[in-house]
């Protein structure tokens, strides 16, 4: 069993546009989730924004040997996540997870891509 | 509650230049703290230097469950940050916070990104 | 010695193309391993997907005082790992190791990076 | 006081061309080191490869309350670190200070950039 069951990312934001074909290189920010234990994980996604209450929490699958990488533009229940405005977020998973933050970036002609491990707290 | 007091990000840099339409893609070093908690924070931030003394603290509030995007550009009390000079710096809050560093520079055609997770410290 | 024996990294993706001249610029996706003790390593990377059961064992050694830089691309025992797919790996060593992810995308003209430091186990 | 007295980056690689004004866009790699408390660091960094005995030690100082940003490609004593090859870095102090590692590549017409905190160790 590898992970802990919250993790933390305080960057967050989705670009308002796009260049390239959709969907790879479309600009999206991406939640990786990694279950590697042998039983299945529901996962809260809650998110907060600078000047109103948080969104969610958005419940997802990931199943046990499984991995999932969410876009953060396709979340829709309870709200869509507004673009062009700063959030951040907590996950919190009923089992040992690990959790990593990827963008991509594509407002200008040619990508960018930034990636860090979130921050796991004490489970 | 996820997260700690003191955080450390050893690399800073406000680039010179930009291109591109601002504020979106203006050059710029951002610090992203999340207050997942329940109670109002308060964060010192003092920035070293690699030949004078540091500077700061500057004071900013993150409320409880909100999420503040600091951009190190716009600091100027008690004083602003040079340009074009490399530079560290250090979070101390009165309650856990969650600190992760990200640059956009735009100084080229085309925009480059890198973040990280602060360094978390005992707080 | 410095590192620990399991690490995690949930973000993974080999893009289907690349620009610029090969191998240096061929899109990659490689899994850094720091052996810095004094006894060799052997390690056992585990390949997660979002819809199949993982891939692997890959088995590697990581000699004394050496760093072997692997690209996931270039692995092919027992199978190879698909283009345009996520995935995600677990890294097992049997003496303590330090891991880091890196992405080189040169799908467009340009290319862009990412790294993070692999999320270490208890090891 | 923040950080430990260990870091490793199992990433390395200074590429071997460059566009763009230098130095500020000359491709680089780059160490970053925070010494937030009030007494001198000694840094002793070794640097290990994938197929020859490790390099260094390079020893440089980072006094109380600053921070200094190495290129390696500046590190020259007791040797030059080869371009095109991929290396690992291990940083040892004799003070806690916090390692950040961060690239510029600029071998394309447009800079792209990584960065990640560099793995503690125990101390």
């Amino acid at each position: 069993m590898i992970g802990t069951q919250r993790w933390a990312i305080p960057e967050g934001y989705i670009p308002e546009g796009s260049t390239g074909p959709e969907p790879e290189m479309e600009s999206h920010e991406t939640l990786c989730i990694l279950n590697a234990g042998e039983e299945d994980a529901t996962v809260e996604i809650t998110v907060f924004f600078t000047d109103r209450e948080p969104a969610g929490p958005y419940v997802e699958e990931v199943p046990a040997e499984r991995t999932r990488h969410f876009r953060f533009n396709a979340f829709d229940d309870p709200e869509e996540i507004p673009r062009g405005t700063p959030f951040a977020s907590v996950v919190e998973a009923d089992v040992p997870v690990v959790c990593q933050h990827t963008r991509l970036d594509s407002r200008q002609a040619e990508n960018a891509l930034l990636s860090t491990m979130a921050h796991p707290g004490d489970g």
